[in-house]
């Protein structure tokens, strides 16, 4: 491959209001504010020394409009895009400076229909680890990774894994031997993205990682005392796949946040994928939880690069099942 | 008063399985085991230097033979006598040597129809609080309190308070100003028991104190790995009521446990109970998470001091409803 | 006894820097601030309903005003004045409307020479114990105990346990059966007070409960976040003696704070004292680490109740010993 | 390069008694034992899937045997061979079948004198991560650094950096720009082994990572209940370097083992490494605790891989002074 994809790095979200979205994620969550104004507001966790892994921008409709990997260096777009366009699949670039804190970055529309995008420089920043006085709320460390859901799981993994190098972790198959979900990285930990089969081309959830497991019970905490209770959708639970101390949550707009703490090293290069059968009880949430419907059934529309409008999307080529598994 | 209740200090539980008990109970949970035979297994907690705090017997049945309280001193329980007596309601002494590990004791019915026992003495045995090599499970500390579903709260909380001397911390009525549940203590935290509108006399569940919340979280994680992901019912939560830390466990005989952490100090003799409307929002766990219907329709039968039968339960007083902010 | 002493209520302690005391008890330790003005600062835990624990008052020198007690009732206070007139001791009432939110208080000079308040009604505030938005820092609770270094440890504690109604819950014991030093209680846990053979009267500390073990780090990393790395004397550790996990601070004026978790209950009216030899390797911190020598020696004046003046202080009448084993 | 290494994966440590070994690394600190016998103990960590990553040794003498980085793949050993070999140091073949559970090897003596050692091929075996009912004292979740002492730290950290492909996430300078220490990685945390300036080579410890903060609390409680109290050298406290949360521990041998958590990600290409000044006070300790005398002194010897015999270790090129800072 002529390029190499280092990790997750932040994802853009549309919002309809930029003060409640405030409210949610800084005060009551506890990201560092970076930079805002009338239009976006950026925001990074506690441990990360670059500009943002959050933007939210205020629109008319809550979107997806891109999630972003960071690559080795810039010369890795030039063979992404070469990549991309051989497939036949769109690409855009945004050039230096038209981004805030970003370098030049590629856009494409993956064989998923997701928009993505790749970068290799963003501005940095001071880093605030060490600053527990400014901890609030979740005290969010880093961004994780995300899941989207897809219509077709096993060629969106097969282009993730062969294509670009994606490593999977662990995954699940139906009766016939069918990826129904997978879990895939570049960063050596569980994931930096996971898809599943559902109606997609859509985003279930962007995760954070938190400190400890602490932190999850004092999140729910806090989002309670301040009126966020119904914010709290699922968990906090632990998750048999990954293995990680989860919480899901709803910001005011509906997209789906995950804290998430203590997953494992997937960095040896004879790890070898866990597979879960589709049936098998043990694929569930590990202490027994169901979850609700709408975890199942809700997720966020995603923007086509170039016009910006929704992606349309597709049924699961795999029968719909509730996807009990889904991390 | 001619007596003193220092606080809720056993629970004798009819199971029938001592082996399948014993496996939940001591192997899952980290309760001590002090004594077993072939009818009954005595358990403590690792802060506890008493003999028992709960005792489980061989039966064909499940159901609660007692709950028991302790008094300031032997002679206290000729003043309970006097009371019970003077109240039309059963009693029956328990001599000294007819308990393993007991003192002579007092039984009697409750005005609730609960099976009531008093006692000033019980064995001493090691304390095992620094004894964190035995930490296993829940690392289950010490018996918090019982809580009791009962057809006629008011009445009974009314007997509890002016002639048993409990007081009360917390309370919830309903528009029309009657009690519909009430948490009322001796030992100067939140609760010895709590008395809620239900069909009665049924134990709702036992509780028991964990040193921090992690033991909580923890105890969810090697219950899964047991096998018991189906015994862990409600939880983990916050409680709007009490504050507390909590996981609802049903053991292998349907029996609930619960395990809580985190409440606070009620000494004051000028605190003032808290009081709730039965449709305040903010009655319900603090979270906002809903309690699975079995968790408020299902309890424990009761047995009757005298010919051991069950007791036959009535309807509750007040209209029933989902008491979505029991504890 | 004519009086019910209920629990440890509050201390005032004389500051040079209300700002510097300020920074250090609410920004950094997180504590309520209910009310201040040019003269003083009145704090409490986030679990309290009532006014105040804390009170910080300008002063040219650091030094300890008074401990205070909370009674039953208003009429105990007279018998607690027949007391400790009785004894010959000094008292002097404090009436209702001379000190910010408290009711009638009595003054007392102790046998050891420490300035006592006893006093029952105290103003009653909103408490924030779910007001989880508002947790900072240590998070601090209530307060739990003091800690006090007198010359003669054994009489001190004779007369709290004959005369005061304290019960001890554990001591020490040099190899000549003296009592060394000694935790005694009202309110059911481990301490209200702590009387060591010293240098005395002096205070030790002033302790405060938080809600879990993870406050405890969470300050540390606090405290070392805003400077005050140097303020962390001691801990964070386990005590042996109480079983308690603590951290030991010293605020800007050198008064030393304890922060304090994790005790157990000591209701039990045959509850047994704990005794520990001087020379026990056990009565050390449990997990071995030595304390610094500034915390043997260094400890906070105390004044006279009439003149205001600073207690001179007396050798202590046993051997003095590096005390490893005081809590 | 023509290799790839992955990540530290294992230490041979030489023990005097398998015995006393098993019951500090097994029954108080929570190894899972893989094999064992009259010659060696191999254990690992609750979440490894190969076959161990720590071995004991039973040997006349306390000493590091070796330790251990897995490579990419098999063929990477050759080209590490060829580095050695160019630079004139010593190298060994360990065939596969000779050392259990691994497959070829390849042993070399670095230029600081320390033996190392690469593999690719382990055999693998269950994964205990969520078997929670096995989880005992620190339960260990893997391995995760070694510290080692050299004479020449600037010449050892250009020699891993440029030759072998490490990357620097923190070090520290002197007044004159000599790096005395540094913390370098293959596997995106802070670090897989560590030099600083001193007498070596010598092992100053290896660190094993745990779950979450509050197991390292309780490892210290458990290990003082087991008797252990003693073997906790420094710790718990928070680095100012790295973040993490760590406790030192010695083992019956003298061999220091740091426990360790909370880290950060260190993955990305542009990452700068964090430099500390010599005198910088922030290089402390993050609580500001001094470490005791012994830390910095005491190390394990390391063995010649062709003789056996002790490496002779040679004083410090940079003036010795207390490197308050290692970590």
């Amino acid at each position: 491959m002529d390029f190499n994809i280092i990790r997750s790095a932040r994802a853009v979200l549309h919002v309809t209001s930029l003060e409640a979205s405030r409210r949610f994620y800084v005060d009551a969550l506890g990201f560092i504010e970076t930079y805002s104004d009338s239009e976006s507001i950026y925001l990074r966790g506690l441990e990360e020394h670059c500009h943002h892994s959050l933007v939210l921008k205020k629109s008319e409709k809550p979107a997806l409009e891109v999630i972003s990997y960071k690559v080795q260096s810039e010369k890795d777009l030039e063979g992404l895009e070469k990549l991309f366009q051989s497939r036949g699949l769109k690409t855009k670039w945004m050039e230096a400076g038209t981004q805030l804190a970003l370098g030049r970055a590629l856009r494409v529309q993956d064989p998923a229909g997701f928009p993505i995008e790749f970068f290799f420089k963003m501005d940095k920043v001071e880093r605030y680890l060490q600053r527990y006085d400014l901890y609030r709320g979740a005290a969010i460390q880093r961004i994780d990774h995300f899941n989207c859901a897809v219509s077709d799981t096993e060629k969106t993994f097969e282009f993730y894994k062969k294509e670009l190098g994606f490593r999977c972790s662990e995954y699940t198959t139906t009766e016939n031997g069918k990826v129904w979900a997978a879990w895939i990285h570049r960063k050596g930990n569980v994931h930096d993205v996971a898809f599943m089969n559902s109606e997609g081309p859509r985003l279930h959830h962007v995760a954070f990682w938190l400190s400890d497991p602490m932190s999850v019970i004092h999140t729910c905490d806090v989002l309670a005392s301040l009126g966020y209770a119904s914010s709290i959708e699922r968990g906090p639970g632990r998750h048999g796949l990954s293995n990680a101390f989860f919480l899901y949550l709803r910001d005011p707009d509906g997209h789906r946040i995950e804290l998430y703490n203590g997953d494992y090293l997937t960095c040896d290069p004879d790890f070898e994928p866990i597979r879960w059968d589709l049936d098998d009880p043990r694929r569930q949430t590990f202490w027994g939880n169901a979850a609700p419907d709408r975890w199942f059934n809700e997720a966020s529309s995603v923007l086509d690069i170039q016009t910006g409008e929704v992606v349309v999307s597709a049924s699961p080529v795999l029968e719909k099942r509730k996807p009990t598994f889904i991390i």
